[in-house]
């Protein structure tokens, strides 16, 4: 199992491109279309925000109804949400010139939009977006790299990974690609993820492995507490590995799991890490916490605490606002008996033993804190329960890019 | 029922002073003693957080088994949370000190503290702080005001408020004070709070009068999510107003409440309109919602949202983000017929009727985002409840207090 380069178009039998279709921005791509040669088994995990934009509406429905699918068409600038029903037929029209122009039923067509809430996206130049980008499809890893560029906004790296694996001797392919760097704290999936596999699965099962994957990946991220309308994550299986398919779990079934993961945490720790003002990436373990619902709850409270995020930027080992925010994680804990260190790629050090302050050093302490990614460990000595959460740094930039979005 | 001036020293029998007893900061007052002349029925509500500072815990056993009580102790610079058995020896000896001091027992001796977590209270400074500070009480308003600024920490305006209104021909007083700006989202109580009424009260109802009253004042604001370890509200009623003790329910208790309400609410909206680097004041009205819990929720995640208080830092009428924030509260609605409105004192604009975007003007709606105090009001057209929650805008400089506030 190893990462080998490229995103979307990894694995066989897929293609992409992106344009610049002008839908918000001016001069850069901002739409892209992924497609699967051949119809390709679909799963998906979508936002649980009550106000769910047209595309994620849309998404579901196909996930739920359809075996497979062959297309995913996305754009960047306008999220289509907020937007009503003249927002659910901007995005029918979208899929419908999709699946003519592709000549694939429109079932098989799923969309994604991301950007401003509350503004419709203009449906002429979508369409031709559509028009230009259909007659230009490629499998080069070039064409993945355009489409996962096509879909940033305030994002300021592109991101795709790729993962090799082995199962009955035949080589399988995971790419995928993500965008997301504000708006960021995914329920159930995050801001726009396309993953695409020549692994043959079922459909079932491929629907079993996604949902269980986001629990520890996407759904392990937070920049900003605030869940997207638009959180997609959608996953393409086209068989064309040439592996018998997978219809039963067990040792291949495992292997699928354990590759996607490798993609789906590498991809969330991009997009933690290219938090919106981001200048560092955390993480946070809890460790020997008593479930690992609490695990998972009390690392997530670390991570999207302002106050530990400022302390972070600052370089500041304020263990005191990590304990604060266990503490009002509300799952109950001795205080009495937590550990708390941090750790770079170089060093660990312990700043709390029992709920009380070592004699750390300061200086050492701020050396770790500088480092581009700082590691935040929560010994609870309550349970063998863990969970890793990964955020990012609260900057003056956040609120550069935050009080100025729009305009 | 009128404000007038002053803060704990305004209702009979109180008396209050300062000292400079450089627990932490030099130069300035950082210890307050507040005093009841004759013993008080004292109320209390405390921070949920599982991480309880010293002071907290003390209080809380206080509120729980005593009657009266006579006197509080604070101090800013030092939060005495995170300092195990050591700190509670620390805080105990400064009660006994007060105790022994004003010649009261030691269990009418409440003790508050706030700022920095994780470190001792140097015990010595401590009392000699107390030591002075007990030969220097007065009824004075300036000594409730120097009371009332000795405890703020990254507060730049002190927090007083008193109402006098009448019962039985008998005018009564509340008054009080509090301290917060980080670290702010109290739950079941705030950043402290003093408040202190000459009102005659049983200690059942007093209870229940201030357990009902945060539950609309200090636990409906937030400056950051993050609820401290140190959250204390105290209420003493001494009685001396002269008015028969009210011991059922009924207009007299209303009235009480109705003032209490005004001076908590008040200070409320102080603490959220100076939370950290805030510039303005936020306030998110939920109106006809399902229930009063949904009311709340929502309410409450419109003004904890970083991407709504940076839009309004931005004074950008970016709808889409209260939308999404009403959307992921966990509460189910039908966001289709959601309204949304901002408000300054001088005007009111609809900016989305039935969850799209109105004709509204972009100049209009940034002219009464960059009032000092703006209302978001979220229409649900879903029932009969409402709350209101204040919070503040996030600005650099909220950044800039916690990247380096502890050096």
């Amino acid at each position: 199992m190893e990462k080998i380069e490229g995103g979307v178009t990894a694995a066989k039998g897929f293609l992409a491109t992106a344009t610049a279709a002008e839908i918000k921005y001016k001069n850069r791509d901002d739409m892209a279309l992924v497609y699967s040669e051949v119809p390709a088994k679909v799963a998906g995990v979508f936002t649980r925000n009550a106000v769910k934009a047209a595309p994620v509406k849309w998404d579901m429905n196909i996930v739920t109804k359809e075996e497979v699918a062959q297309a995913v068409v996305l754009n960047s600038g306008i999220a289509n949400a907020g937007t009503g029903s003249e927002g659910d037929k901007v995005n029918e029209a979208m899929a419908q010139q999709v699946a003519d122009a592709l000549q694939i039923p429109l079932s098989s067509v799923l969309t994604a939009s991301t950007g401003v809430i509350g503004v419709q996206i203009p449906v002429d130049r979508a369409q031709k977006g559509i028009a230009d980008m259909a007659g230009n499809l490629s499998d080069s890893l070039e064409a993945g790299n355009r489409a996962a560029k096509a879909i940033m906004t305030t994002d300021t790296i592109c991101k795709e990974c790729a993962i090799e694996f082995t199962i009955q001797d035949t080589t399988v392919t995971i790419g995928g690609m993500s965008k997301g760097s504000g708006m960021i704290h995914p329920d159930m999936a995050t801001m726009l993820c396309v993953i695409t596999t020549d692994i043959a699965i079922s459909k079932e099962l491929l629907q079993e492995a996604v949902k269980a994957d986001v629990k520890d990946s996407f759904n392990m991220i937070s920049v900003d507490r605030d869940t997207s309308t638009n959180d997609s994550m959608i996953v393409l299986a086209n068989g064309k590995a040439g592996n018998v398919e997978i219809t039963t779990k067990g040792q291949e079934y495992d292997s699928f799991c354990e590759a996607l993961a490798m993609v789906t945490k590498t991809l969330a720790k991009m997009m933690a890490g290219d938090g919106e003002g981001a200048t560092k990436l955390l993480e946070a373990k809890v460790i020997n916490a008593k479930s690992k619902e609490d695990a998972i709850v009390l690392s997530k409270s670390v991570i999207t605490s302002n106050l530990v995020k400022t302390a972070v930027y600052g370089s500041d080992a304020n263990w005191g606002r990590i304990l604060c925010a266990l503490g009002y994680a509300g799952v109950e804990f001795n205080p009495d008996i937590v550990d708390i260190y941090i750790e770079s790629e170089e060093k660990r050090i312990k700043l709390c033993e029992n709920g009380l302050a070592t004699d750390y050093s300061e200086e050492e302490a701020t050396k770790i804190l500088s480092a581009k990614e700082v590691t935040v460990i929560a010994d609870m000595k309550d349970g063998k329960a863990s969970a890793t959460a990964w955020g990012c740094d609260l900057t003056y930039d956040y609120v550069k890019i935050n009080g100025d979005y729009r305009s």
